[in-house]
């Protein structure tokens, strides 16, 4: 069941390995940069994954991190690892153009705080990925990889079609309704949104402050614990107030549990494939005992309305003035969110921020008794249309909440493209979602080799 | 220029006088909280401070504070002191009425956090002082200790009254535009509303919860720092994450320096009485080199509409459903907020929501020169009319950037009324304002002396 890419190329080695092998000297920093960038000469033209990189930038930072190994200094956990970054954050040295010709040439002055962590870590920036106009819906020119006339979903389109391709092993994205995990099923790799509060966001593009989170691609969920771990307060983000760091290291190291997964119906499961749905049957079955299928709260039904007021409004407020600046230049489907946030009453984008509390509550006894809600991450494959990025309503309620999920590329659809399996965690409570997560994983694979 | 309210009474002892009367033995709690009952009995017909008051109730506590002392126990730093809430403050065991016949008998199950505090640093709470209704404009029936005939300010109004009718040393109010300050200054006692943050909320009345503040009211700047230094956040209300404690009891107890003091001429100044404009210019006099003059930024001068936007429409959230569940029981100035409340945009509320930070952060050259800003508490007086509260223009600024504020009865008007000098700190810098408020009550009290 589980996709698995080729790893003959250091360029498609995870994170991890990748670290390993430049532990063990198999491989130079500079070797593994290299290796991305022929990768990316590549693949890019079909591919369109990146809004920006830096071949040279890239490699001067390689060779860096190669000096500090051999001078024996200390060694961040993702030191010497090319990622690429979704073109909303600030990266020093790097053009931030938000997917906006308004924005064409606009270079920041400082890092974001993640990116600055990050580099901290030792990552390689390597580049800016496309991300689809504003964080919003009008598509960038990037592809699915598994079949170039499909979307590889939105907005950060290009952070996922990235690692999708072997261009680079992890990327950062953010997600404001389904931006993170969306594209990463669409593309077929893991896709990772912490909690509401783990991602400091100073330095990343502000579309929707109660709803924006950040969230990561990468091939394997070590990876993106790895990332994780160095994340936290920042002290200029009031919204980033959890400390996922230590909990994270805990429990990738710590042995298995056997968790309880619930399998939740949610208000929109018409909108399923029937592949999707029958995968999910196959699912729930070999979870035997430690899956239960149970239905959401009724209440749950209007938080896609919710999601959408408070979206319309906090982005009208804080992206209303491009579409004021030069109408031509922004997408219709931009202006008329605009059209629509201007109309929001404050009572009702009031009422709409009580309801996140009120169901972030409703979901308290549920994770009480089970580890995590296993639920699909998309309708089903890609649509084969460049003109969308796909329906994020997956992903739309535990954006609300700001529960922390994940998706696996666990399922095929009719096609042979992969669909996403998502769990989503307690608030807070990742390292229990990241080892929920780690168990389907181990479970799934072992399945695969049990059938072959 | 200080006014001085007789200390015969023990009803009237500042807290930390009781405080150290009860340790010394002198005075029993029964015996402080007798005398405080006593004081109500024969001045609640003329003040009207108290929307519920419980005798027997508080000599229960009164006793237990007394056992616990002649048993050796720990005792907090209000031990055995008498106390009042106001009523949209939650007690155990007593109702909270929020100023509203449509909660009459109202009764919570559980102490709101600040009280939990209080009882646990030994506070008996005497009872629940009347707040105008819903903490908004229209006034209850609590009348001025000075001048029966004019208000006592509001909407704290009761918390305000008693302390200055002696019923009470310490009372607990509310701002969420000028409801601690302004009583405070009408009435001439010590009105203190620490920074946003600093008091937790819950259990509460949440009447805009991007503005409410808690405050206290006393006869002596150490007494509102003793209840101070009790908060701090409770991980229930997200808007407290200041933890106030230790710095307070640190400054109090350093010895005195002498601060900058900044006199700002805000936008509203046309409104202040002669007798406030003339007071001021000898304070600034009295300043000598450590005050300067200056005035605000431009920018400032939209501050009031900016909070009037916010405390709208978060109010109509909170509170509308009063006015609809029966609109004949609610006041017309209420229902008039209701109806300006619905008609705000979402875009309006969050633009008015930004500008908290900006004004917050244009502040900041200033805070740096100085150790606070000191302005007028109310134009003047309190005004001879029963059926309003006053202005509370300035208090409305800095309310809206959730700075920590004082006022001092360092003044008297014409007809012989107090007016109060109120002093103004940087965010979280409670510790310094105090220390600086600590100076200035010293500088005045020996300028009289000096006199006589």
């Amino acid at each position: 069941m589980v996709k698995r890419i080729p790893t003959a190329d250091p360029a498609t080695l995870t994170a991890r390995q990748l670290v390993q092998q430049l532990g063990d000297g198999v491989l130079s920093a500079e070797q593994a940069t290299n290796a991305c960038l022929a990768r990316i000469e590549s693949m890019e033209p079909a591919i369109h994954a990146w809004a920006h990189y830096d071949g040279q930038q890239a490699l001067m930072q390689a060779k860096e991190a190669d000096r500090r190994r051999a001078r024996g200094l200390p060694l961040g956990p993702l030191h010497g690892v090319p990622i690429g970054l979704k073109d909303i954050i600030d990266a020093r040295g790097m053009p931030t153009e938000n997917g906006t010709a308004l924005d064409a040439g606009k270079r920041p002055l400082e890092d974001a705080t993640l990116v600055q962590r990050l580099r901290n870590a030792g990552a390689v920036i390597l580049g800016k990925t496309v991300t689809s106009e504003l964080a919003y819906f009008h598509p960038g020119p990037t592809t699915n990889p598994h079949d170039t006339a499909r979307t590889p979903g939105g907005s950060s389109s290009g952070s996922a079609a990235a690692v999708a391709s072997g261009m680079v092993p992890f990327t950062v994205g953010t997600q404001t309704n389904g931006s993170v995990i969306r594209p990463a099923a669409f593309c077929g790799v893991v896709g990772y949104k912490p909690s509401f509060g783990a991602v400091p966001r100073t330095g990343v593009l502000s579309a929707a402050q109660s709803l924006d989170q950040v969230g990561f691609f990468a091939r394997s969920i070590d990876d993106v614990a790895l990332a994780a771990a160095v994340m936290g307060p920042d002290g200029r983000d009031e919204g980033c107030n959890l400390n996922p760091g230590p909990l994270l290291d805990t429990a990738l190291s710590a042995p298995p549990v056997t968790p309880d997964i619930a399998m939740v119906h949610t208000p929109f499961s018409e909108r399923l494939e029937p592949a999707t749905v029958e995968g999910f049957s196959e699912l729930i079955e070999m979870l035997g005992s430690h899956g239960v299928e149970t239905a959401l709260p009724e209440v749950f039904g209007r938080g896609a309305g919710w999601l959408a007021t408070i979206m319309a409004s906090e982005m009208t407020r804080n992206l209303g003035h491009y579409a004021e600046r030069d109408p031509e230049q922004v997408s219709d489907v931009f202006k008329s969110l605009m059209a629509q946030g201007q109309a929001i009453p404050a009572v009702d984008y009031l009422a709409a921020r009580d309801m996140q509390l009120v169901l972030l509550e409703a979901l308290e006894p549920l994770f009480e008794r089970f580890d995590a809600i296993i639920t699909p991450a998309a309708p089903g494959e890609a649509p084969a249309d460049l003109s969308t990025t796909g329906d994020p309503i997956f992903c739309t309620l535990w954006t609300l909440c700001g529960l922390p999920t994940i998706t696996l590329p666990l399922l095929t659809g009719v096609n042979g493209l992969p669909v996403g399996v998502q769990l989503v965690g307690a608030h807070g409570q990742d390292a229990r979602l990241l080892r929920t997560a780690r168990w389907l994983m181990t479970q799934c694979t072992s399945d695969e080799e049990n059938e072959t």
